[in-house]
């Protein structure tokens, strides 16, 4: 049997993702998205990403990035500030 | 010379990030820490990632993901949601 050599970083499994921010921001989006009668296949397209993209992000399986947020928010028709007052008042529910 | 393999995915020096974004969120994260005049290693500490980390935010070379927007919002004692609101003004004066 190959020895196993030492590796260095973080152990196996090791994760620093955090699902609460994602799940909240992902409900934030379903939820303009289904008020404005949209699609998820429109919503993607107009946002520039895959829908299998905007399906994880929907779940909050996959964390956005600024420059995402951006886009979705362009796709919404809203602005991102918009989208955050939305995703922090989902947090702040989540919490307490 | 050794023959070089025909290699799969995007060529070499092919990038999507999108400088402007994360310039605009950085100088909006830099304006607002010096306004309540913390230092940067202070602002990173309360938001619980390393100063380098925080530089290369302030300076637009590292793309936030939303977990790190609402972070460092916290560690500024303002929301997210203020925080875009400064990135997409500047953003707004940087395009026009």
């Amino acid at each position: 049997m190959q020895k196993r050599s030492i590796q260095r970083g973080r152990p196996a499994g090791a994760t620093t993702y955090e699902a609460e921010p994602a799940k909240a921001f992902g409900a934030a989006v379903r939820a303009l998205r289904m008020e404005h009668s949209v699609a998820q296949e429109d919503l993607a397209n107009l946002a520039g990403i895959e829908r299998s993209h905007l399906g994880k992000i929907e779940r909050g399986t996959h964390m956005p990035t600024l420059a995402l947020i951006l886009k979705i928010a362009r796709a919404l028709g809203c602005s991102a500030a918009d989208l955050m007052v939305e995703t922090e008042s989902r947090l702040a529910a989540s919490v307490s």
